[in-house]
């Protein structure tokens, strides 16, 4: 035992002794609170987005009393009838719990009676769920993962009537349900429980959450703490691939909580699983603030929750979508219920800033709970405040110490670059070191192509992932970064990969018109050193912000390279000669490669090769340096591709042969715009004359910009010292430079 | 010369000798009046949508007025800066004059006179534009019909300051710079000046607002009434194809304007065109019924000016974008400037529709002059009512008997069918005979390509018609029609097109669960008649409405069909089987089947082929009645387009090989949703068990759809009597229909 662990249990024990009152059990206690209850009704009436809120769960909640309960026998995967049904049950349950609190009539409380009546005389004798996908079956779903959503939600609806039912109501509830349901997810799938995984967060806070309305230590020191010993051997993968053990793993909520977040509250999966995992992270969290406050739960690693629901608002773009790091399917947002829950409780347990109130009104819903009724009380007040996404760098890894992801915004979120230089980030990871995305305002101008799975639609193999997801979406060459001898990063390896993380050169977003992020990978291909340097730059001389991209590769053998942009929209104009050919053959015939079409190729332009298309009404041109040699491929995704699992979206593409050290320059303009209904075309065209490598050595590289004006701007690159106070000196074409720190831009 | 003409003529002579108060010539006295001035000074801080639409314009003015007048020699095609400035020049100068008008602040008055100075000095020695693609080019711009569309604007401005100038200035103005401008557009360039056409129009508008302002007479007959003897031969082709000159031609703004539009107001050339065109023919109707309202001409041909704008806002989807029939770029809405022109002048002197307003209020702004005015003071009053676009049958030719567009609505545009079976369309036409498309809201369903064009994008072919647009858009095989034998409808021949039209058979939209709408086209393929019937369908046993698609072939001949559906989304399941090459090749090496790649390929399902996708949050399914020979061709456009010119959208093609009469059955079910927010999917799946043809003969034919619940729905259409008070008995597998009128639904 962790002294740490004996601590807290101690904590426990004497709050057992000496603070009976805690334990009083008064219900509920869990999410929804007496004195909450006493004051959401006390402004009823008062608070328009709470009254609507709550207008509309009422009407919900309502239309499934009229329709009736139903519990079918567990059939199907996610996308059919029985999984579909069983999830909206746990919805409408703990609302109509929290309903039966707030209105205090009967119907709703009889209505969550019966259900897990219903349920409870189920699921005595229920088998494992007959689809056999899932490394741990669950009983009314598919995956234990499933069946603790479910446990999460009822849990709460069961604080809700608890003083509602009999003393032998709850105890056949608790005997031939609840406790069974607990233990099956945790002692019986141990390899599902015990692991450090978003799966095993939603496992441990459902343990954890019945636990709590039974007062059962027993469960509340298995959720915090997992499975002592849960006599798995090392290794062993899920359905998905992800690694089940690894050596000295540790297990628990808590362990859950330390280990993927870093301390500046990134998710190590991604964006898209942060959202679904804070859920369980908070809610759970907020059920031992309310119950157990003394053990510091929701202020755990040094409020590592509250940073994380910060983090999570940062990693959308400006329509409060969430960027598709790793696997994320596009269009998820913070308009998504678990973000609701997210801001609510971060407002109201995380200082109350002014600005959450301003995504709360967007998301035009408030949590039916005290952190809710704040949130709308304060709305009404009129206290809301934009929320202002700033440009940030987000640490990943427990200590923040393996990489992260940089993300430079340029005005109102006009422009944004998002830089992945992050740890693989478990078995939801793409092999994309030093990868990026772009985009204009909420449009993708790069694209990340996010994952190949239709969440829940039964007809796409069965909602889940499907096997492009590995082919294609995972794949290096997928993503906008750089590719050698048509490989993947770590060979494609997951064991591998995890090992090992891009590091930080250095970040600086001081200087709003000179923001930079730049990071190196020297192990995604051994024997090869990627240095990858971005920065969004707004020069005088430009209608708005470009996007500078230095990728300096060094190896010790003579290799292919491969660098693609993902640009969405449609081609306008090229200043290269290309051929077209009639029949489209496949790119080649692994690692993402035979997903691609090649609809054209051709050579470079001298010296700079210019790529313009317009998309969402903007345009964009690409102008990258080049040499003779280089090969321009242009490319569409949707080769090999039989059930139409992939979208026919478009890319450009630098081939480099036969190169050791090189340096790949490219600089991304947006600019003017292009409207439909006035058609009006403005400023179609690119502001660049020319651009050129100045200089290139292991210590400096400079990239020369010369816009169609004349104007010359200069930004040079210490590559090997990034000391903010170091003093630098490169004469250049007989020009001296000196500056301070790691870059000069002028 | 006519009768009409000769009246005409003589009320305008007597008009001269009885109201010479009416030539007392005030000014501004062409679209803004004296009297509209005064009212609008008058209410000035009082209407605030009028007072922002002003605020709007006067920065837009200011703004330019500080950067200084340029009057470019002109050298560029549309999207180049030569054509860009003198367009904003003119759209500028009219402005300017507005806003002198209404702030009488002199330096709106010294901007347009200086203007219009220096395009005098320039004027006077200019050749004809350098660029040489046009059949008649202009001289500020590279064709006439620009520079016609600068006297249009530049006419409002003179009017507006015509009394700020001395006579010295408006003679130098007339001789050197309007008068010239007006002959060398219409007498100098007959063979654009006296066509039937849209050129023609805004040439004739041009040449008539001017002679309105300069009180010459000439001009203005010449305007209405075209040049009497333009010693031009009959044919020749302009530079789009179309042809110039046909036997017996009519010519002038009154020909014009009685032989495009039908009598319900639909423009021949379609929605993209009728827009464009709206602008002139509105304005100078007005400016004729400011200055010589006992002409008429505003009122001509029963109001059909005012009924065009009618029928103009019923041929948008519900986000208001024009129905891209024939060439129409996609994305041109309601919102632009000359729909806000046409939909104030519809309110003001067309009876004051209060429907109107609310379009006004979401185009957010109105013209200056008295009917913005009036519309912004009914808004301020709170007499806006929704617009409500209801199904509407629309015919087209000169006596509205040329065929048609019947577009049918289900619910509050949830669902719209536009259905195709007009005339050619002139020069814009597309080769679509009895085509269609489907939007479900503002989206498209199955969808019409529209043009190969990027207006004023110069980089794309100077922002003309793209070779695509013949090779592809205008293809019979672009479209959600049949195509025989891989050929076009006419075999592409326009001379030939324009001699035919197709017919309507029926058109009923009285019951709205059952609309139908169903036509004919004997001509498009001798030897081949098709008679497609399209019913808009909701039935109780449905969620949402279907459309039941019957298109019914006589040939005399044996011919392979292809009958493809251009759906927007990514394929969700199928119920047949079919291979997907490797390899991508074009489908064919001409009529636009070059542009298809084949993606796919398989046979028809027994019985009932199914194909299901999703596009914008829901689901559509196609259900087919097919025979096992059928072929089913999956398609992506993109083949042999070396510019990237075309999208890569994807067509689901039914091919039936070998037959000479047969019968097509096809059902779109839209059912369900997606929200990639919530993860939910509701209702994928199609609700038919089976569809099958119960009867066809060549006076009935009958489909039967049953749905999964096993519910029949049977509808039988008499092919060959359309009558309303007809009486039909008609006995299928033992049972005995019968029904009065062209269907029965059950």
């Amino acid at each position: 035992m962790s002294i740490q662990k004996a601590f807290l249990l101690l904590t426990t024990v004497l709050g057992l002794i000496f603070a009976p009152h805690s334990f009083a059990q008064e219900h509920p206690s869990l999410i929804l609170t007496k004195a909450g209850v006493e004051k959401i009704r006390a402004n009823l009436g008062k608070t328009p987005l709470f009254d609507a809120s709550l207008e509309k769960v009422k009407q919900q909640v309502d239309a499934e009393i009229a329709l009736g309960i139903d519990t079918p026998i567990p059939k199907d995967f996610s996308g059919g009838y029985t999984h579909y049904r069983h999830k909206l049950n746990f919805v409408i349950a703990q609302k109509a719990g929290v309903l039966y609190q707030i209105l205090q009539d009967d119907k709703y409380a009889i209505y969550v009676r019966d259900m897990l009546l219903q349920y409870e005389a189920m699921y005595k004798n229920l088998p494992v769920h007959p689809q056999e996908r899932s490394y741990a079956r669950g009983k009314l779903f598919w995956q234990c993962l499933n069946d603790s959503n479910w446990l999460v939600y009822m849990s709460q609806a069961y604080d809700t009537i608890y003083n509602f039912l009999t003393a032998e109501q709850r105890q056949k509830l608790e005997n031939n349900l609840f406790r069974p349901f607990a233990n099956f997810i945790s002692l019986e799938n141990p390899a599902f429980y015990n692991r450090i995984h978003n799966h095993s967060t939603w496992g441990n806070a459902a343990v954890g959450m019945i636990g709590l309305v039974m007062n059962d230590e027993e469960l509340i020191q298995r959720a915090l703490y997992g499975i002592e010993d849960d006599g798995l051997p090392v290794g062993g993968v899920d359905n998905d691939g992800g690694t089940i053990k690894v050596k000295g793993q540790k297990k628990g909520f808590l362990a859950n909580l330390e280990d993927p977040f870093s301390p500046d509250g990134y998710y190590t999966e991604g964006p898209y699983y942060q959202r679904y995992a804070m859920y369980p992270f908070l809610i759970f969290a907020l059920a031992m603030e309310n119950t157990r406050p003394e053990l510091k739960v929701l202020q755990h690693k040094n409020n590592v929750l509250l940073k994380g629901v910060n983090a999570l608002l940062n990693l959308t773009d400006a329509d409060g979508n969430f960027f598709p790091l790793n696997d994320g399917q596009k269009g998820m947002s913070y308009y998504t219920a678990s973000l609701v829950t997210a801001v609510n409780i971060a407002y109201y347990y995380g200082g109350k800033n002014p600005q959450l109130l301003s995504i709360a009104q967007k998301q035009n819903q408030v949590l039916l709970d005290q952190s809710g009724l704040a949130v709308a009380i304060a709305i009404r007040e009129g206290k809301a405040q934009p929320y202002v996404k700033q440009s940030i760098n987000l640490s990943d890894g427990i200590n923040g110490q393996q990489g992260g992801v940089g993300i430079l915004r340029y005005g109102n979120e006009d422009l944004t670059l998002v830089f992945k230089y992050a740890a693989q980030g478990l078995s939801h990871g793409h092999y994309d070191k030093l990868s990026f995305s772009y985009y204009q305002k909420g449009n993708e101008v790069l694209q990340d192509y996010g994952l190949v799975r239709f969440v829940n639609i039964g007809q796409k193999g069965g909602g889940n992932y499907l096997k492009e997801n590995a082919t294609w979406a995972k794949s290096t060459i997928a993503h906008n970064t750089l590719s050698q001898n048509q490989q993947m990063h770590f060979g494609g390896k997951y064991a591998v990969a995890s090992q090992h993380h891009s590091e930080l050169y250095f970040y600086d977003d001081s200087n709003a018109d000179v923001q930079v992020v730049s990071a190196t990978e020297s192990n995604a291909y051994p024997g090869s050193k990627m240095h990858r340097t971005m920065a969004l730059i707004k020069d005088e001389h430009f209608e708005q912000a470009y996007l500078l991209d230095i990728m300096k590769v060094d190896s010790n053998s003579k290799n292919e390279y491969d660098l693609p942009f993902y640009y969405m929209g449609q081609v306008i104009s090229t200043n290269f000669e290309y051929q077209t050919p009639t029949n489209l053959q496949p790119l080649g015939d692994k690692n993402g490669y035979q997903h691609l079409y090649l609809e054209g190729k051709g050579k470079a332009a001298a010296n700079n090769t210019q790529f313009s298309w317009l998309g969402n009404g903007k345009y964009f041109t690409l102008t990258a340096i080049t040499q003779p040699s280089d090969q321009i491929l242009l490319t569409r995704i949707g080769a090999n591709d039989p059930e139409f699992n992939l979208r026919r979206d478009a890319g450009f593409m630098l081939r480099r042969s036969n190169s050791d050290n090189t340096t790949f320059v490219s600089i991304v303009e947006a600019h003017g715009s292009y409207s439909p209904v006035s058609e009006l075309s403005l400023n179609s065209s690119s502001n660049i004359k020319s651009a050129s490598l100045l200089y290139d050595t292991d210590q400096y590289t400079a990239v020369e910009v010369i816009d169609i004006k004349g104007n010359q701007q200069v930004f040079i690159l210490s590559n090997q010292n990034a000391d903010k106070s170091k003093q630098h000196k490169v004469t250049i074409g007989g020009k001296t430079y000196r500056w301070q720190g790691p870059y000069y831009y002028q």
